[in-house]
């Protein structure tokens, strides 16, 4: 070693899969890709690296130097970033194939992004996602098909009556900012400060919102972020508007609550209207048990321009101080009219949804669904090696071999320890089986195969089991077969725990 | 919209993938993944951001700014780099969970890998490999087995007979550079620049080798790339050791070629004996035909010890030039005992091979391998709409459920086009049934079906078929059928084309 010794660590934010992982996350994509073609949606997919001008600047929380997007110059001097979401990089790739695309144009893709914040528990600054859009249809229709599909994908996922889609419509936020005096070009940096500190009642409550909606909030570490310096009675408003008992319809809400504020209801009433028109689909299409309208949904993100949905899991979970919480949103999305007009100049109608992978992966851990916990995955046949010359382990080589011609998963220990040391490796690999020609089986033209599990539990029983059943087992851990029906008695061994 | 127009483009080196691609490359992995299994591998998966120091720099091609690696800085300073192939971060990987893993440790892993490089035809910043690794065997037999491994899998891509893994020991090389005064610390620098020349040859051919191997070569660009400064008997020797006839034993080699130098013998013995044991073994399990020693394998990898593999498909497409070229390599890799060692301070044995899947899926299409010809997909059943009030739409929308509800990819007509744009829209999404139901249907109680090929093939053949034969195409291609049928009806027309 001519370099110093390097300490094997991971950045903050970023962690490793292991094969369990690996599977049951296939398995959940899997599910999710078949709900998404049942609805005529197809696969399409772009690169990780996009031009920083083309993704935009429509993530929250952009106060860290590199803006919440990992980002670095071209050698032309152009700025590249990672993708922070699917969202933008499909509508780069629909403006940039705008005439060859059918249109609507309905297709997901699933990937990963990144975002350049600060790592805290289940939140990573790498994370997968699984996007659906329809782009170029702006009947509500198309808002109302997105929810009703999220609500099947999570039934599919075994998630029933666990989950409830709410939506709302961000023009309901802009009218009541509107009628608040908050309108206009000059207040868009405030209506965005609200726009984030409403997104987040979630995490703080009320109290921290109210806190974000004036001077601004202090947060545990520290750190303090400014708020959007609204007045009391202004930030009472939007309490009173959005999060007063937000089930009740709105028209009600403004009658019984805002006598005083009569200019409000034309500024919020096109939210209103497009609102009870999903409404009215939904609750056609039966799904009103799984998709409800809920003002309180904003969505944190900049680019969204009408219907917000949002897939919260209503099942409670222990929370970091031990004590149960609801385990809350697993994806969310929106209309995003604007995103690829920015490209042609002219707006472009498009809504989409999109599910956090990791999080639902957690969520189906905690409910324990079939689709992660599946069956246990066995490891391969382990032949041992019992003489180490070339002529021995190339016949060992050749009983392994025969295991993989006949399909079955199978290797040749090739370290260099001692029979002890291999029969533990292959415990650690969750082998069933393992497979032994020393030169006295070679003589003989026989293998010998162990039956890995029947040996633990005999371990285990050797001192507690009675003479008979400690023999039967005894025979049952390790049989002999001619070595040229090698492949029927591992299947046969194998076929005890199938 | 308040922004300018920005243009809608993916920086040079990155493209997007279609469902077609998308779907092709996903069952070339299951073959691979498959493959990999037989032989006791298993998955893990590691982020795509590491660490810039435990990624370390191995990569050929360092002259730009970058160099070769997507580099930025975290907010604590600390460099971070996208991960440039899959082997760096499987050895920080296994140094920082070493003492729990089994050993020797057989995992595989595909993934996106990025390099900040000149991009070119064929030649991507952004491409996927899928590695298959075995760390912690220092056997000969692990090497042979990853080189048997990579043509098994090849076949099972219906590549029989079109490709060779070739082998060669990077220490051949290592002693050839030793006995022309190569040798030591000091000589590091000119060692590489060699390698990486040696690496090129299927690029440059001799001559531009040899260019570089001496004073330096001016590409078509008109950048120049220094040379390792040999002499022209230093690089005779290489000539002769890598290329002269390279099929042939090297003792022998030595011996007809090299009467002058009867040191360099002993400092490319340790080479040879490697090479013969893998060969021994390749020859004992019948792979000869497929996997053969070839001194000219070099691999541009700094990092690699010993053994080294390339997986070259050797039929011909056309080049750039319209001539007949051969395909050329789709993977390779070798045994790298110090990359583990750079975090532990020992040297841990470890060797694997990587596919490069994007050439690979070349390929394959090349080839017109099944695994990506597959079938067509069709698009889903496209129910159009005739009215757009509430309530027909809802009408169409549980029509739209019904067929879903079956397992039937199907979706409404969302866009706001009238009949003729919704047929041509359905044709593009490569739908083979549409339903419609317009205001006579309903008061009939019926929906019709459009055989979307059928009406294709009417309207090709409306000036050519005979009356009878146009007749009943046109039967064929409109039928009627009572609403409460509209599964099974679907489901026939469908099954006309399955």
């Amino acid at each position: 070693m001519s370099e110093r010794t390097v300490k094997p660590r991971l950045p903050r934010g970023l962690v490793d899969r292991n094969p369990a992982d690996v599977a049951a996350t296939d398995r959940m994509l899997a599910a999710i890709r078949e709900s998404y073609e049942l609805y005529g949606f197809e696969a399409v997919e772009t690169p990780f690296i996009e031009y920083t001008d083309a993704l935009g600047k429509f993530l929250p929380d952009q106060d860290r130097p590199n803006e919440g997007v990992f980002s670095f110059q071209d050698d032309d001097e152009q700025w590249l970033s990672l993708r922070y979401d699917l969202t933008a990089p499909l509508a780069r790739y629909v403006a940039e194939n705008f005439d060859r695309l059918p249109k609507p144009y309905r297709s997901y893709r699933c990937g990963w992004v990144f975002r350049n914040e600060k790592p805290g528990p289940g939140r990573f600054r790498q994370f997968m996602q699984f996007d659906a859009d329809t782009v170029g249809a702006s009947s509500p229709a198309a808002d109302a098909e997105i929810c009703m599909m999220a609500a099947d994908t999570l039934d599919a996922l075994g998630l029933k009556g666990k989950y409830v889609i709410k939506v709302n419509n961000r023009k309901i936020l802009d009218g009541v900012m509107e009628a608040i005096g908050l309108g206009g070009e000059a207040n868009a940096g405030r209506r965005l400060t609200v726009l984030r500190a409403i997104d987040k009642l979630d995490r703080l409550g009320w109290e921290g919102v109210l806190l974000l909606l004036q001077g601004g909030r202090r947060d545990a570490s520290g750190d303090f972020t400014k708020g959007a310096g609204l007045e009391e009675t202004q930030a009472e408003l939007i309490r009173i508007m959005l999060f007063n008992n937000p089930q009740i319809p709105i028209a009600e809400a403004t009658r019984q609550y805002l006598p005083n504020h009569p200019d409000i209801t034309p500024s919020i009433q096109p939210g209103i209207d497009e609102l009870s028109q999903i409404e009215m689909l939904i609750k056609d299409a039966g799904y009103l048990d799984r998709v409800k309208t809920d003002r309180s949904v904003v969505r944190g993100l900049e680019y969204y321009t009408g219907p917000v949905f949002e897939a919260e899991l209503t099942f409670e979970v222990p929370g970091e101080d031990g004590r149960p919480v609801r385990f809350g949103s697993v994806g969310g999305g929106g209309r995003y009219d604007g995103l690829v007009g920015r490209f042609r100049g002219e707006s472009v109608p498009a809504t989409g949804f999109s599910i956090g992978v990791s999080r639902l992966y957690a969520a189906l851990k905690a409910v324990n669904s079939p689709i992660v916990a599946g069956a246990v995955k066995r490891g391969p046949v382990v032949v041992l090696v019992m003489d180490r010359d070339a002529e021995s382990m190339a016949r060992s080589q050749r009983l392994v071999a025969t295991l993989r011609g006949a399909g079955i998963p199978a290797e040749l220990y090739l370290g260099e320890a001692g029979m002890n040391a291999q029969l533990k490796y292959a415990d650690r690999r969750g082998a069933v089986c393992a497979v032994i020609q020393g030169s006295n089986e070679r003589d003989k033209g026989v293998v010998a195969l162990k039956d890995l599990i029947a040996g633990a539990e005999l371990n285990k029983g050797a001192k507690t089991l009675d003479r008979d059943a400690f023999l039967a087992l005894k025979q049952r851990a390790q049989i002999e077969a001619p070595e040229n029906e090698l492949i029927a008695a591992v299947r046969a061994v194998l076929a005890r725990y199938a």
